[in-house]
């Protein structure tokens, strides 16, 4: 990994969705980067939940185009939310957790100002993570766009057990999917949803997209990592409906006759890590994979 | 996939390992060949199983200098015994298949002369395919190496109900694995073995390596793939044994302490596929997926 | 399996759902019947949908008193309502497939009138099927309740990702699943649904109800074969609101602290096979297995 | 659970195989036996590792007739051999661990004697087990028998990279399998090596017996479970030898078309739990399931 040593000048401050709790550790937060000049802007969702008094408040757009670093203080979903919706600008993204440590959220609370410190000092590393651009496609013309770090999730709606998915790649025909639905996952999110659902882990450096089946009728339905240059349609055969969740976080609901059409973004987001930061060691723990030989 | 439309003066023929039964099509290929221009070299082993009058012999250094085209005429099996002995030459091959298709020989035999018709006509697509370069470290020497076009295999030997490998990546602990073995698959063979033991399926153009263990005690260890740049250390944890296997064709027994380090190899090699191929059309095939909406 | 020789002197006809296209079969068999000295009454919706003229019409309360069996035309979905509906009753279920065969219609539609001839002369075998009896408890009282014969299941409602269900068996603590959901199912519905969440194959004879989590976080949270005398219990931990599906057909709209307790009915119901019906051979043709060895 | 109140005269001890660190758990044991007016046996193995002095050392055979208890002081491996050893015998058994608790050693070191004063005063419950009984038949005739608490498993032999097995159920053919092998396991068994081979977990007193394949070619070829009054039946397809494994501790090589047949043995083992012992706490804590809602 690549290490991050650019000047930070201007940080954004987001937190936990509709979280007061974390208006504390915020506060700690920016009385800290400003001992240290730096100029603080808040998410002002965040600013209406913590209480906006001695904050500067700005919107995503405003902070994704003044800020040199986002600190996002909540777990995996809150990384969520903001990588999507600072996906068009460049600003990097710091996690802090709550709780305990998440996929993406790599500082500890208690850790949160030494952290800081050595991201001020130039001493994180950065990674790239690609997002997935989806597009509801009905009768040939988009109804529906949005961007998604961990995964796009087709599955059946309302009514029935299952939905039945046309699987096209780069146009080719794959196979007709009879299922509870699918998922098309980033390496982000293949550590996510898709792992429940026996898919793949993908490292985050493969350049390679999951296509994992939710329950699928045939047993040889296998998930399938395909490259992240590839596009992925799914169809949804009448007279299924289905709905379409992105990150789990937006929904659309979609119609028998619905293209779902999905490839890499053009965006993608920049995750700053602290040092000693590790993906494999992350994974061991969030797995509880052992630790060492017995020996 | 890149039309190959490079001139074939030379085509070399390679046949089942010790089979007589292939002497008829190997004889026919050969005629079909002659009447188009091409010179024919046949594969001294092949040559001894089927008799080699009227053909020019030569080894697989020979053919591999010498040939424009190797024709495979057999199964899966004889496809990697050759891409393994041709890959430091840069020779593409075509596998003809005796009997039901194969995931590399997609040829039938009652289409060779009419498909090696259009390969001579330069509509054929070329396909590169990567390699595993394997090599057994003991006391930090090689005691072993060799490539491998589908997988390298670490399982317990003769005794014992399992092995525990220390898995590192790129240097890097990963895990230590309490195991019947462990899979390290390229794209290729990932739907080989590697399959039958819950990894991902990889579609070829993924620059990925599938890392799947089989059978592991802990249910949290879940097949890995990882970048097709990075380097896996497999090391036997004393008292364990261990056997490894490259494509199935090729045995090494290690003993405790040896570490196996895998990596993509420098060479790879180059698939020919006829007209009308289609890599999920034959995993289709392959896999009994459905071919089409029911409505 | 015991044979089955008792005399028909009823016998019940019940179609697929709301399908006209079956009154040709209803009808062939009814005259076919009534030749053999044997009454026909039909099932009242299936003669709303296939025209109630020249037939005695009954509701399943009635024949499932009067006939001696009851022949079931459609496919494994129609079997699963007619077993649900007849099942205090205690009239033996013969089901005969109109498409290809099914995991319980086992006599193909052109072999009907020559499969009914070897019932009528007792040369069909009997086979008992355990229900399940499943209830929606919400502090302490009854709100819901039905049968199943193949699965109860507990899944994610309108909102959200997952749910959250703390798991007693026989009052005792299992665990607390985070899942998309709970499957419980029979021997006969461990070939449907359950299987294709990775739930285990029950022989029809062993006294087990499979317990399969759908998509769990935990990766251990594997499937448990518990017996069936044991009863589970699935609560709806809160926030988490829920739904429960009883064989697919019915379904019921849970609470956040609902507790949907799920048990082997006092009542089970009786298929007819063929002469020469075999599961195996039945499992062997539906998930494809091989039918011999290759040599 | 059935509460076991039998009076303890005479207790045999077992130690872990060849294992001298045991020595002092079984002096105090046999000091603390004593003193409660309990005659104490030791296993002769367990004497010659441990020390024979001050003890009345017998064989399997003898302290079989002589015991009302066996106590085990090692780990599973410890109990499985003692369990096969006393099978024909009518002596319950119970587990002392010398590490962290296994799935049949319930008691902790720590806890040795004061579990042992709970079993003296009447408060364990009784627990019965099943065993199979495994035999090898070769033209017809038995070449090998023994009995199993786990499993048997027949897998690959020393060359080859599959076998082929014919598989019937009570003389009904069930498939051929290709794969890497079969696990044939008694509920004890399901969660030990089945269970990494993604074979279902069978509740102790559900009268099933799982069959769990190893790696099969065919995705199809899922884990089945029959009852427990079925005999399995495992033909080696030529050319394919095999190995025949019994709970991982006895071994026999097979010849292609030997038959290795399963069934349940006559025998049973009782295990012997302490007060709230509980199964389902057991696997809970042995698979890291969560122990409570979050809430």
């Amino acid at each position: 990994m690549i290490k991050y040593d650019k000047e930070i000048r201007v940080a954004a401050l987001i937190g936990k969705y509709r979280s007061p709790d974390v208006a504390g550790s915020l506060r700690a937060l920016s009385v800290f980067l400003r001992e240290h000049g730096v100029n603080v802007l808040i998410e002002e969702g965040t600013a209406e939940a913590v209480g906006a008094e001695g904050f500067e408040i700005a919107s995503y757009e405003s902070l994704g185009l003044a800020a040199d670093v986002a600190i996002v203080v909540g777990g995996d979903g809150t990384m969520l939310h903001s990588a999507r919706r600072l996906a068009e600008f460049d600003v990097p993204l710091v996690g802090v957790n709550l709780g305990r440590l998440g996929f993406m959220t790599d500082i500890a609370r208690e850790d949160m100002l030494s952290g800081i410190q050595q991201l001020l000092d130039g001493r994180f590393t950065a990674e790239r993570r690609i997002l997935l651009d989806a597009e509801v496609l009905r009768g040939g013309q988009r109804v529906f766009q949005t961007l998604a770090l961990n995964d796009v999730v087709v599955n059946k709606g309302e009514i029935g057990r299952m939905i039945e998915l046309k699987v096209e790649v780069d146009g080719e025909f794959l196979y007709v999917l009879r299922a509870d639905g699918m998922i098309v996952a980033t390496p982000t999110g293949s550590t996510a949803y898709a792992l429940s659902a026996n898919g793949p882990i993908l490292q985050p450096l493969v350049a390679g997209i999951a296509v994992v089946p939710l329950c699928p009728h045939a047993l040889t339905n296998r998930p399938i990592t395909i490259s992240d240059e590839s596009r992925v349609d799914l169809t949804l055969v009448a007279p299924h409906d289905g709905r379409v969740h992105f990150d789990g976080q937006a929904r659309f609901d979609a119609r028998a006759g619905d293209c779902v059409r999905i490839g890499r973004s053009s965006h993608s987001i920049t995750l700053l890590h602290p040092p000693g930061y590790s993906y494999f060691a992350m994974l061991r723990e969030k797995l509880h994979w052992s630790a060492a030989p017995k020996h």
